[in-house]
């Protein structure tokens, strides 16, 4: 496994390997790797003769009190999973290398890019397009893997890359989950035990609103009631969001008979975090047909 | 020649280009070609195996009262121009299929997208550096050819490649002038025979500017005076901007000492024209040596 350092030598490398005829998969991360970010490069691996994994603490999609300075950072042992995974090119810039001095260039996907956690945290979308643009340029990859935790990321590199035409697959895959549940993210390592067992409201909240939709219920109002219940439930979790919006454009939606997608952000103690089902509904006639995918659910607590 | 309208078959060529190992020249127009437009695709021909021409007139870079509407059309004898000058491919897709319904991702280059035309034409820097980010996705070349005419253009492109990564080289080449003096444009055409003897003295000014420089002046105040002394003394052209800016970044520059732009914009009637002087100037030390480069220099008027 080759790790590279500078843009040169990775569009370099990327060149080369195209004019082999080599198909290559990307695996855009921020390191402190956990079996999510495993799932998407075996996803890579499954479907592209090369694997690009990237490791890039990303300052631009952080606001100026967020968490950077204390964002996880662990290359050795991501370097070591990579590996494991038969990732065959680690890109790992500085931050100069990526932004050097004077850069003032940025992806603007409006829409889309203000709803969630674009609203939430202002600019932060606007960041994610702006250096997974660069990532595309420098990488050149025939399919890029996201997981569909991040579903305001995941929305808003699909409308940039059909806006402007990248010449590239984005693949959307299942959220991991810890055995309880909780969706899998680098931040959970800062939660305290306490926290931890906090968190897992978002998973019963989210629950609470897919059993709703399995048993039929497809208004949004409804299943907003439950899952604001479900959270209202737990002392010490702010909620930032709980929604029901088109999974493409992010908008609120009434109903989830043609799909949806349930999301919810909360702050736990001083940790934010997101969580999302995917409502893979469809209504097609009078004959309710209601499904809510397999990748959806819980490994426990069901 | 081969005339591709759809963005899927035209990324299907140019991936096939590549995978044979061929470079790509890519020459971007609005069509109503003129001997500038045919300048770049001969620099193209000289240096890539296969050359691209884009004809699109794109609305995004036109404001709400400009002249998108009236934009001079001539799509067939564009084509018999660029099939005798051997290009091997056209791409002119229709505006539907470059800007589907729900668009609404922009690449902005702040500051330098904001200077000279930028400030004039609010969003029209914006609009190019995005059709211009779709054409890179979609023809994937080696290198594009722009004019320096559209000397903000240019500036706007090479700081969009270098900040997003582009994996690709911009190659500006030398304005193009009629025997008169008066730089090639596509707008040329709405000009009276009254306007255009009038549109001369942009040209005139531009002159005065650069004898300064010649004969050793490089106080930007001084050629500033110079330039607007001759643009005052023609009645009917409205100047919009006289300036002295860094090519690079379009900032105001104080003096020409290491370079700088002359630039002038000035509606004539009803058409706006664009036109500028290169300075190539360097004073390393107490010898001053200053130089405008010949291409700069117009074939008549000297």
């Amino acid at each position: 496994m080759l790790v590279i350092e500078t843009i040169e030598e990775m569009q370099a490398a990327s060149r080369a390997l195209r004019r082999s005829g080599k198909t290559i998969g990307l695996v855009p991360t921020m390191g402190a790797l956990h079996d999510g970010h495993l799932s998407l490069v075996r996803a890579s691996r499954a479907t592209c003769d090369a694997t690009v994994a990237s490791i890039f603490v990303n300052p631009t999609q952080f606001g100026p009190n967020e968490d950077l300075g204390k964002y996880p950072r662990t290359f050795e042992a991501d370097c070591a999973a990579l590996e494991r995974e038969s990732v065959n090119l680690v890109f790992a810039p500085s931050v100069a290398e990526m932004y050097p001095e004077g850069a003032c260039t940025w992806v603007e996907v409006e829409g889309v890019g203000g709803r969630l956690d674009g609203a939430s945290r202002p600019g932060h979308l606007r960041g994610v397009a702006t250096v997974v643009a660069k990532l595309f340029h420098i990488v050149g990859p025939t399919r890029a893997f996201f997981g569909q935790k991040d579903a305001a990321q995941l929305a808003v590199l699909r409308k940039m890359v059909r806006d402007l035409n990248f010449d590239l697959e984005i693949v959307g895959c299942p959220i991991v989950r810890e055995a309880d549940g909780l969706a899998m993210s680098s931040r959970n390592r800062f939660l305290s035990a306490e926290e931890r067992q906090r968190a897992l409201v978002i998973g019963r909240a989210l629950r609470a609103g897919s059993a709703l939709v399995e048993a039929g219920e497809t208004s949004a109002a409804k299943l907003l009631a439950a899952m604001r219940a479900a959270m209202a439930g737990e002392a010490g979790v702010r909620v930032d969001y709980v929604a029901v919006v088109d999974p493409a454009t992010l908008e609120v939606i009434g109903d989830v008979r043609s799909g949806g997608l349930l999301a919810i952000a909360a702050v736990v103690g001083t940790t934010r975090l997101i969580d999302n089902v995917l409502i893979d509904v469809v209504v097609p006639d009078a004959t309710s047909v209601v499904r809510v995918p397999e990748e959806n659910f819980f490994a426990a607590g069901r």
